[in-house]
């Protein structure tokens, strides 16, 4: 989406932030905007806020944007987290780890009371499973996971850095893309991906927002989870 | 058990390697004892075999005892695996990851074609339990696992090593022990341990060894499962 879009959202999104809050901050280029706005809004009305990263590259934007940071571990709970998406489906279901970091994006988003998600538009899906599902593994044998991948015909794919080797997550893990086909709903195999051993975590979020802001050229459109 | 049991069930175990096989070495005391034994038998013999560790402290072992070390990726199979046990329950079901090394010891023992088990007697139980749980969970966040266990009643505890320090394992994970009370089955609720986010692996191994060597002051008795 154009950055004025993922700007509208997360300026958006920022809004809701309260004073005393503990606010998880999450990862990616639309993230990364979120993070600009609350720290913006931190500056400007003497907010006082704690904010708990979800990558070193958030740690990074939040110390840069001025916001006051905390590990999860110092806090009890989170009030909010704010997070980018890959893939939004019905039910509030989604795919995130497109950015490598789904393994503390998801600690962050289970120990939250809310969750949103800042998205455009071209990320809400009828059905999950066009954008490919990451899938956070150990090093150690990870060539026979992919076999193993591979067996279930899931077209594993090692994720490669820009120097062609393979790509570490911030706990040193490796990330396998699972390029699914159409008729296999990544929501129905989660639990059989995370039994695998030498599996870490998947990028298969079940029902943890609730409420997704999407923009588009239109405007925002604001939707909250049923329950 | 006595040095000279887990010495006897070591050099017992080497006895059916054979020349050309891919061995993967266990960690722990008693293994140390098997590598030691296999190391002679490859000098002695001339055999030629290639060895995959489950642990830094086993390649360690291995390069003294003048094995030849391959990584797990390097090969199509393992032959079989040697490894030590903590507890070892009725239909072979056992508990492992006291010396911290469960999460490479259950890749290796997945990927092998027979796996052995070489324990004293003093391992073999009735019920699976007395022996603390190990879980092998990611570092960011474990505060909020320990939590959740804490909440189901599986008394957690996280180890530490002798600087007082939180205990790291080969992939720099944290361990967290669960002392269950003596009702709770590890087997039963292997599962929903590890679809718990943040957990990387538990010690349970379900049904993995194709035989236990067991040692006792009178003598050594190999059981093999029947399936």
């Amino acid at each position: 989406m154009v950055d004025e879009i993922k700007k509208s959202v997360a300026y958006k999104s920022v809004e809701e932030i309260e004073n005393g809050m503990v606010v998880g901050i999450g990862t990616g280029t639309t993230a990364a905007y979120m993070i600009e706005a609350l720290g913006k809004r931190v500056k400007e009305e003497a907010l006082s806020v704690r904010c708990v990263p979800t990558s070193r590259a958030s740690m990074q934007l939040g110390k840069e944007a001025g916001l006051s940071l905390v590990s999860l571990n110092e806090v009890s709970r989170v009030d909010i987290t704010i997070d980018g998406a890959d893939e939004v489906g019905p039910s509030f279901n989604g795919i995130k780890g497109g950015g490598g970091a789904l393994l503390m994006e998801k600690i962050v988003s289970l120990n939250s009371d809310r969750v949103v998600w800042i998205v455009g538009e071209d990320k809400m899906v009828d059905q999950l499973g066009s954008f490919p599902l990451p899938v956070e593994v150990v090093r150690f044998g990870h060539e026979k996971l992919l076999q193993e991948f591979q067996a279930l015909n899931w077209s594993p794919v090692l994720r490669m850095n820009e120097k062609k080797e393979p790509y570490l997550t911030d706990y040193q893990n490796y990330i396998i893309d699972l390029e699914l086909e159409k008729k296999i709903d990544p929501v129905t195999i989660a639990d059989e991906i995370k039994l695998m051993t030498g599996v870490v975590e998947h990028g298969v979020f079940i029902q943890e927002a609730d409420r997704v802001i999407v923009g588009s050229k239109e405007g925002i459109e604001i939707l909250d989870r049923a329950n």
